[in-house]
């Protein structure tokens, strides 16, 4: 239960646990749902859930100030907001950039890093102009000369090959016309799907391309959008020439990974050390200071060569989870839309239901592949090589039905991947030679068998 | 190159890299494709590729027999090993328990841990009576009275909702014929499913039921199937009343994690530490001597109720990848062949593509959630928790269309409870209801972060 001067003042205005209410303090406000008072937290704070879920407590103290909402609902802006927002911008025309660093290209094209939480409203919005990214991060000037540019803005959910296409053609303008690499601002749910696309699209690489996210949005305390862009900095003018993600490389605010497009897959929902290489290491340790350590030495290193795009896609590619009880048939319905091609996300050492008496998974894609479509098996466990010699099923599947052995690609990847290959050939055998081939290193020969440790696993 | 000893030989014999031979040395025969010497290893040892896809280097000492096999094809066995596999066959009739010691059933259907891998053939063949497996582990004997069973026997991979009804009957009776608890030896592909499945169809569960596999074949150096049924049979015997894996808990043999059945994934294709609790700590660490360390105070504890069969099972249920460029019209698709509910294994903190050009998912989902299906979304980063609250692509998802948010639920873990909500009712409002209720332990209410800690970090 709240405290007596709380429940006094609630009581007198007709506020109402559930309630939207909005609270002064110090000249700030926070704006939510007014909770009940529950557990063993301090009666004396306000429990306020704020449109983003989180729950704050604020201290009732002289001067607090509790009342109802003027907002209708969430996300609202009041015209006494949107004055305050406004000083807010005009503050960030100040950054200014050194001409003698290096020259870098940011990209931005949306994504949580490119938002910011309005604490009043608790909604997420976009930020009107990149600028206002690096508004709290005047470090960037010592290290780079940031010209900025936004190309379309999408939150990463909604970006498809399309929007991969348009990117790599700018991520090659920009290198190709003298600058020292290339930074991307971009949501994270589907950044390693970007990633993997760029790693195929762009041919020749010469020049670093780093991708950057945050799971938290800049203005947080928490946000690790700031410490990300400075670590990639360090990472577009330095000496690796590859596509990757730059994200925390831990929970402190210590260091970031550079981690191969191919091999990196967000493996949290929610934590700022989410991004994880796959079955490698990572290219690099950054820290904020420009110290680097060099974690993978299977990487390309700066050259002077015109970067090419080759983007062609072919989009009718599908990615399937099989699992015990999955229908094969689906395949015949997608095949019918056109589809040329799957990636199978398969259990285990690479296995499909085989001996079953439903109809079995190895009949179906026996059937298509006679027909020239294309499926390749990826491993669902993630970490991992499928491996299609060991068992009698795996000699049925990959041996007489003629699945692709995806080795130790990542599902995603293997889906994007499929989609380029396809985008270039329709000849089925060209197909698998291509899906068997490394391009990007998104297939290791052989892996280090350290590169799958501890997850999981609380000590 | 070879050394000019083996060269002298293989060229007198005919032999050339990628021929079919077979090496005897010391009484043992290896047999495979010999292949071509390459980099730096030895240049006396031939390197010979077995059938079950490994490599191995054999060196060439006096005595040591190098010959063209007498072998049409891989697998095939010869009538002299027939006879060497009964001498094994016999030896495990001389197995003894002590009839003293706490009653525990083996369930055997199948999987690497009834298998065993012929040498001489690089084949995997299924072991003919459950009892071979414990040929070389007279361990057992000292901690349980083991009787052994095998209700059916198949490759994990070609289980489905039919396998987990029946073996949860069989749990049960044998539960409630006053055994100490149940061992089941499965197939490690699926066995998440089967024990997420196995957690909800046994209710009032009093007695701990542990499944084991094991990635390596039994009668291999490295094979993890002694220890793993070792720690298994503390388990079975021990304190606590849950459904759950017993598996190494990492690549020495030095403990298992005893993992709960809605909790565990496979999270490595290979590795003996392939089983990871996700979102939660391991239930208990167990060390083959008995000892063992309880890691989470979230469990049952052994009682004496009869444990009840509730296994009703809705199969037409999907799973389903959404990732971009992925096709929403395909539930239109499963709806026509009858389908009721669908999990899909989502990006992000729970994102669907939402603003596109073509049809958006959650239009499609707000359409037949109108018509009773049902939309369960969980995390495709496999660690974490949908959040439907932070941002407005989200909120049209969850508190628009109508998806429900998983929690931390697993996806396959959401697809096994799917169906079995499903199997009891089919009031949207009730499914809605059971799924967002914690049956199993499968949906944590808090998450301890630190169970995801450096996976994928070479340290």
């Amino acid at each position: 239960m709240y405290s007596p001067a709380i429940r006094k003042i609630l009581k007198a205005k007709g506020i109402k646990a559930g309630d939207r209410i909005s609270v002064r303090k110090k000249g700030k406000t926070v704006e939510g749902l007014l909770m009940p008072k529950t557990g063993f937290s301090d009666p004396d704070s306000v429990v306020v859930k704020l449109d983003n879920g989180y729950n704050i407590g604020i201290r009732h103290e002289k001067g607090t100030l509790i009342s109802r909402s003027k907002k209708k609902e969430p996300g609202e802006i009041l015209e006494e907001e949107k004055f305050e927002m406004g000083k807010i911008r005009k503050s960030l025309l100040k950054v200014k950039f050194d001409p003698k660093k290096p020259k870098v290209t940011l990209l931005s094209v949306g994504g949580t890093i490119s938002s910011r939480v309005d604490y009043r409203t608790g909604g997420v919005y976009a930020l009107e102009t990149p600028q206002e990214l690096l508004h709290n991060i005047p470090e960037l000037a010592d290290i780079v000369n940031l010209k900025m540019r936004s190309p379309f803005t999408k939150m990463s959910e909604d970006m498809d090959h399309e929007d991969w296409q348009e990117l790599a053609k700018h991520v090659a303008r920009e290198l190709n016309s003298g600058k020292k690499g290339v930074i991307i601002t971009h949501g994270t749910d589907t950044l390693h799907y970007t990633a993997a696309a760029l790693s195929f699209f762009l041919g020749n690489l010469s020049k670093p391309v780093v991708l950057v996210g945050s799971q938290r949005s800049s203005d947080r305390g928490s946000s690790d959008a700031g410490m990300n862009l400075i670590c990639a900095s360090h990472v577009a003018t330095g000496k690796i020439a590859e596509v990757g993600t730059c994200m925390h490389g831990s929970t402190n605010d210590d260091y970031c990974h550079f981690i191969r497009g191919t091999k990196v897959r967000k493996m949290h929902t929610s934590r700022r050390d989410a991004f994880r290489p796959i079955n490698e290491s990572p290219l690099t340790r950054v820290w904020p200071d420009g110290k680097t350590e060099v974690m993978n030495r299977n990487h390309r290193t700066r050259g002077e060569g015109k970067v090419e795009v080759d983007a062609r896609f072919e989009p009718r590619v599908a990615l399937i989870k099989v699992y015990p009880g999955s229908d094969p048939d689906m395949i015949e319905y997608y095949v019918k839309k056109g589809y040329r091609g799957f990636v199978l996300e398969v259990p285990g050492l690479g296995h499909a239901p085989t001996k079953v008496a439903r109809k079995p998974w190895t009949e179906i894609i026996k059937k298509y592949t006679e027909k020239g479509i294309t499926f390749v098996c990826a491993p669902q466990t993630i970490y991992g090589r499928i491996n299609p010699n060991v068992y009698t099923n795996l000699r049925l599947l990959y041996h007489d039905a003629g699945a692709i052995p995806g080795e130790d690609m990542l599902p995603e990847t293997a889906y994007v991947k499929l989609g380029w290959v396809l985008g270039h050939t329709r000849d089925p055998k060209k197909v698998r030679e291509m899906m068997l081939t490394n391009y990007a290193g998104e297939i290791t020969r052989r892996t280090e068998m350290d590169t799958f440790s501890d997850e999981g696993l609380n000590e």
